[in-house]
């Protein structure tokens, strides 16, 4: 294909595409006649990885381009693809993807707020990040995205409820006089949030590390 | 107290203190003789609760005093904190915590792992954060620390679970050749990282707002 179906196909502008190329995110295409280059299936492929990395993951190009470099080694080891996600710090940013795929993700994240009866602002960082989670799963054909989304949800429910118990203990403990209660709790939220936040990235890392550790036992048994 | 036992008792050193007094983080110390100044228990919270959100938050210094500033707030919101959460991104930085804390907290982290069975690799970055995040809430005094570090791991084994359904359900779903196995694997397992990392961060602020909304309503009630 050309570099336009390219775009289209993956829903990732041409200049955005000509930028991968320059960067060497993006392997050349083949070459043609009338100085153009052809582009197959592994490109495209390539370019929703790097959409996914970029945009949900908010990784950088350097931070993309050593994954890549991960994935494409042809004997990576279980440990080495664990020490790569440990060294790659995931900076959150925010990319607005566009398009059909986008309405569907906003229905997803609708329906999970419904479904769990979460009182939350719409249009909050935390729900467009969502969204663009989800944006990503269905440009990957993720078929169980929908019952993938409401266990993720639970454990995240389960995360919440740690930091309100957390909240209410830091509350509790602060001996301040009435016209401060107000800041008191204000901190002890605050404290919640940055704690659990920390605890929830950390921990989380750690029991993927064991869950993959034996998923890859599985895969080379 | 004088500023070194400031610095002594909050665990940061002077010159971090002094650049917190500089950078207006901290309150100016009360004017004594001798050009000196005296600090009271405020100071040394405040200390404390900078050094939480600089060295296990991972905020920037404008992050941490827009944190601070919204605590400050007399007549604070429930809505106004949850914007200021929401706002607030937290990159991830190390920072090395010392002294007899780190210790305790080491031992708390081996603790979970071994009561979890977990199979992950000592010194990772996840450990060294989890590790950082243990020393902070003991530094907070928190006695529900390791009751509530269980519960966040079994939010985070869900949550783990969920990334490796992911990672199988992608690793089956590519048709390569067999030498391409292995990368279609490794690709599989850090697509689901990555998404499972936006997934949880999102879905955890998403759960936090719902669970402080209902927080915030009894604290009011």
């Amino acid at each position: 294909m050309r570099i336009s179906e390219l775009a289209s196909r993956s829903g990732v502008s041409v200049p955005t595409i000509k930028y991968y190329l320059r960067t060497g995110l993006l392997a050349a295409g083949h070459p043609t006649a009338h100085n153009q280059a052809h582009y197959d299936e592994s490109h495209l492929r390539r370019v929703r990885l790097i959409r996914v990395f970029v945009d949900v993951g908010g990784l950088t190009v350097l931070a993309t381009r050593e994954m890549l470099a991960a994935i494409d080694e042809r004997r990576l080891s279980g440990e080495r693809l664990l020490a790569v996600l440990d060294s790659t710090r995931a900076a959150a940013r925010r990319r607005t993807l566009e398009g059909d795929l986008r309405t569907a993700a906003v229905r997803d994240v609708s329906a999970l707020v419904s479904g769990r009866g979460w009182r939350v602002r719409p249009g909050s960082r935390a729900m467009q990040r969502l969204t663009d989670a989800c944006v990503a799963a269905r440009l990957l054909k993720m078929r169980e995205l929908c019952a993938v989304l409401d266990a993720y949800a639970k454990a995240a429910a389960c995360a919440a409820e740690c930091d309100a118990v957390v909240a209410r203990a830091l509350a509790e403990r602060v001996g301040v006089a009435p016209d401060q209660q107000r800041a008191a709790l204000a901190e002890a939220v605050v404290v919640a949030a940055v704690l659990g936040n920390a605890l929830t990235a950390s921990l989380h890392a750690m029991a993927r590390e064991d869950a993959l550790t034996r998923l890859f036992a599985e895969w080379d048994g």
